[in-house]
């Protein structure tokens, strides 16, 4: 096993997070090739400076790091140990960066698998959006062996403009990571619930906005989500499935854990109430819709939804 | 009806709003006196600049501006109202500037007797906590009559930093207060059950609120509560039952207007939690104690608590 840094990168999963990382990687000298089940994607890769590959197998054969860029933990364990694996591919003695939302103890399972395998694992969730992906600025909350930190470190400083080292062992990084969603899941779902509110009490919703940002009760989630039911957009920076999913991996813990979280618990129905009206792939912003079409409260109409 | 500016000015209720009020619209140079039941906070007032009465009436008599700083509408009311009340004592034409957390039904009623005396009324909510209002900083959620802004307007450039003008009838005010005060409420208390929860998975606290402050899960009342419980620092800046109070109100206010707010009734149950479990007068961050008492879970040790 050796800690040199890496040089040559495979980008699994090529979403809007995935190809802004791959871009964010190419522009940063190393070789990337990428792969991702929608060939749209895979060629959008070319464009971004790297080469799209015909399969997993393919996109990480000889890479001595392969970043996982997929939905959950299910999706990260197929395209790692799965029949036609990453982990099977890469050189021996790489480093897995695993940046999929969730459970801790999904996290310590895939790098207890990994090592089994002699390869480093880096827990590495992510947050930023779209943008920070594209431009390398994203926040990494990892942990891990810090050989793993080491192997990593080139992609970690091309892909991100923060990285929070959060400890040795693999499951810390997704802890902190499930700490935010929790938060930030509970803030969308807040957001949406007063914004409905003001609007039922006949304020004047760009002055709430206002307001309600210069004062206590201002999130960072009011903040960047409420635009969006402002202007009317609910064409999907991030989806409600994404919520339904995290607030999902925080309900399942917190079963696991004996432990009670009544408001992240309000919250997830809140996102299944949106779901199950079949705003599932829209904005999560969506919650207020929902909430207004119960309620008869008239929000800024609807001009784009999920295509 | 005169629209000249006040310069004289009653201050009832002398907490540490209505004393730091006092102090910041006496700094002004404009004349101030004061009453409180508790005789302590008459005599701070002296220290402070302005002149201790010995009762609402013997406060409000002859001036023209009358500013309500107690604890919700069924004391504004009394103190503007009811026998011996400001009202009949303060001069014809004069300001009333009501502070109280109130709902906008309360008041638009209030409004209204005002105005059958011939009083100008301003609903006009504030926040900001008592540093701001010491130092004539505070911000105030304002709706009433063009001339009751003009009357009141020494007064509000002298308490605050920032007066928002939110329409000319009375109730706009309280409305906007009510919708930052659930998302403050249910920002507390999503902190404290994060917190715990964090505490549970055997993470860094200190960590978590570095990392959680500069991510998307973060609020304000995130970023300016988690410290007291980081610090076991439970002596009351904000106290449980100020929320229990509002979000009291919140919960009212959805059931007369029949709007589900299913986040501000999880978040309401909380602090009455909190309460129950004898913690009413401490910190509002004591959200946090009661979720660990439950919980068995530890967080640094409790080193001031109300006195």
């Amino acid at each position: 096993m050796t800690s040199a840094a890496t040089t040559s990168v495979a980008i699994i999963g090529l979403g809007s997070m995935g190809l802004g990382i791959a871009a964010s990687v190419a522009r940063a000298g190393l070789m990337v090739a990428g792969y991702d089940v929608h060939a749209d994607a895979v060629k959008a890769l070319a464009a971004a400076g790297g080469r799209g590959a015909s399969s997993v197998a393919d996109a990480a054969m000889g890479c001595d790091c392969v970043v996982v860029v997929v939905v959950n933990a299910a999706q990260t364990r197929s395209v790692l140990f799965g029949e036609g694996g990453a982990a099977a591919a890469m050189m021996p003695g790489g480093v897995i960066v695993a940046s999929a939302t969730m459970a801790p103890d999904d996290a310590r399972a895939l790098a207890r698998d990994a090592a089994a395998l002699g390869l480093l694992y880096l827990d590495a969730p992510i947050s930023g959006g779209a943008a920070k992906a594209a431009s390398g600025e994203l926040t990494v909350l990892a942990s891990g062996e810090p050989a793993a930190f080491a192997k990593a470190a080139p992609v970690l400083a091309a892909m991100a403009g923060k990285v929070y080292e959060l400890g040795d062992i693999a499951g810390l990084g997704a802890s902190f990571k499930m700490v935010n969603q929790l938060l930030a899941g509970v803030h969308i779902a807040a957001a949406a619930e007063a914004i409905t509110f003001a609007a039922r009490l006949g304020l004047d919703l760009d002055r709430v906005y206002e307001v309600i940002t210069a004062s206590a009760g201002n999130s960072w989630m009011f903040e960047n989500r409420v635009p969006h039911i402002l202007d009317g957009d609910y064409a999907p920076r991030s989806a409600i499935s994404i919520f339904t999913k995290d607030l999902g991996i925080v309900s399942d813990m917190g079963r696991t854990q004996r432990f009670p979280m009544p408001i992240a618990a309000s919250a997830l129905q809140m996102f299944l109430m949106t779901a199950a009206a079949g705003m599932d792939r829209d904005d999560d912003a969506s919650v207020a819709r929902a909430i207004a079409a119960i309620t008869g409260v008239t929000l800024p109409a609807v001009k784009s939804v999920a295509t």
